[in-house]
């Protein structure tokens, strides 16, 4: 993959449409001048959202479709009805014809997941393709993985999410071997659900391309013990939606003790450059965006609420996978832990 | 049982020992002046001090020993030596013998576990005791069960837990019906895994005393949408635990956001009340403590690296659910459940 990055949007999936993805796509043109935008969806929306943004039109290619996949339609029955004609597939099969080098959408994440395995195939040597979240830290982000493709995993795929998770880390944060913890009701070895002891067997017992730092807590995410956070479908998505849910409570806090006196609100009037740091270090736009890994293809799905901005960070992230190369780098690792690996001991 | 509570302390347990249960103590009598306690452990650590606390002293009656069950035994091992002599056996054994109405311990939550089952024993209704906590949200608290006290539930376990913390809830917040939501990985009914979407259809199906409200997600704990979230003890923990590293890792944004720019410096000054209000609002040990619930008697469980002010949280707990004796109240309930229930259809 030269420098030139093309990636191709899903400008109908999410809440909003076209209204998010056309300036989420010139807010992203911006910090990365080389990209490039395949924009499927109804050009008589498309078209006059360009009009503002010179540049993205020169270098946007819009892909006329007027169907959409609808943000609570069910996966198998987007599958069967009209695919090959909504802005979702067509988005994935540029990926699939080398037209573009990674797909972004904001729409149904089921639907998604769905058809980007059907269209771009899992790659040979994964058994299930997962999530991975980045996760903010104290001091930095993390990634965390799987953060609901599947709603469980043996110890065989928390093995595989733990080579993917820590090719993934090697391609977004430059780390040349990655640490990665498997998320446990505890830090002893003896703890927790089998097939997590299971899998700490198997990534312990193995020379690894990554280090294995061993069991990680709840509350470990968020401290940035580790670089790569593996764990089920399930209980990724709970863990992941149980933050975003304190942090949202936490600003409610906030603006309410901010509000009740006089000199409360002086003193936010002062502080409000440090307020808007704290916001933007809060704020989930920042890092929207849910990577699939295990795929023919890099797939970032964005959130479906997002607005400009946050459509634009998925795109970021999409750009970042594919410069990177990272689809080949996973598949090489995964190969090369299945021989280091003693799998049927895992399996 | 009377207005006057009498409440065991496990004084060796935690990792301070006396010195934060006996200024725990005090705290708590200043707010509940009807409690007496049994102070269990090492009479010479003790005595000194209680010397400040002279009404603490009358209401306090002290049972030597000098075993300690260590933070790091197994519960089996726990179980094996010397549990006749330990402060933490003898905390459960005042209540199995009627001399106090609830158990409060800082001790490891493993052998606190086994040995209030092996001491107090299961309630005869319940088949598997859970523990609860007490989570705040964005206008009051609700609790989440179970936080621990199992590694998985089947949809059977899933149902009691539901009954068991509909009964605290009418104890604890004095409240008629009390919504309960299943803790999934979305709303729809469709959605998840097997044995959560059994035990919502046994729920939704059944004439109950409390309300069934759905499955809800981990955003929706925080934000109050129930005032009972049921869960399995794995994902009840990684839920509870990831909300503490986000509450601290938002802590940590706010220091840093605030010691920023003398502006900032400020603002903070001026605004220390909010900020202090904020804290409380924010501070585990206000709402510290984790409840057995279904076993034979009360037994709360405190943070073993809790100061006195979170120890007392634990034992206004303990003197709450004493007073609205909701041990009775709670196998009532789980027995008229389980009338109204086809459980075969559950199990």
């Amino acid at each position: 993959m030269g420098a030139e990055v093309t990636i191709s949007l899903d400008a109908m999936g999410g809440d909003q449409g076209p209204e998010v993805v056309v300036p989420g796509a010139a807010d992203a043109l911006i910090r990365n001048p080389d990209l490039r935008f395949l924009l499927i969806g109804d050009e008589k929306r498309i078209r006059p959202l360009l009009e503002p943004y010179k540049r993205l039109k020169e270098r946007s290619e819009v892909i006329h479709t007027d169907v959409a996949i609808s943000m609570d339609q069910k996966p198998s029955v987007a599958l069967r009805k009209g695919r090959w004609h909504s802005s979702m597939w067509l988005a994935l099969q540029m990926v699939k014809d080398g037209r573009a080098d990674a797909a972004v959408s904001a729409g149904n994440t089921g639907a998604l997941m769905a058809m980007a395995k059907f269209c771009l195939r899992t790659l040979e040597q994964v058994d299930r393709p997962a999530i991975a979240a980045i996760w903010p830290t104290i001091d930095s982000e993390c990634i965390v993985l799987d953060v609901g493709a599947n709603v469980g995993a043996d110890a065989r795929q928390l093995i595989e999410f733990s080579v993917m998770g820590a090719a993934m880390a090697r391609a977004v944060f430059n780390l040349e071997k990655p640490s990665i913890g498997l998320l446990n009701i505890g830090v002893e070895e003896v703890k927790g659900l089998d097939h997590i002891k299971e899998a700490g067997q198997a990534l312990r017992s193995t020379p690894l391309s990554f280090r294995y730092h061993g069991f990680v807590e709840g509350d470990d995410i968020g401290r940035g013990a580790v670089d790569v956070v593996v764990t089920d479908g399930f209980t990724g998505n709970i863990a992941l939606k149980t933050a975003e849910g304190t942090a949202k409570q936490i600003s409610a806090y906030l603006r309410a003790a901010m509000g009740r006196s006089f000199l409360a609100r002086m003193g936010a009037v002062l502080a409000q450059g440090a307020f808007s740091a704290l916001r933007d270090k809060m704020d989930p736009r920042q890092l929207n965006g849910g990577i699939f890994l295990g795929l023919n293809g890099i797939v970032v799905k964005s959130h479906g609420g997002t607005d400009a901005t946050g459509f634009a960070s998925a795109i970021d992230l999409a750009s970042d996978m594919a410069s990177s190369d990272v689809v080949r780098r996973l598949a090489d690792d995964v190969a090369r832990f299945q021989t280091e690996l003693q799998l049927e001991g895992a399996a």
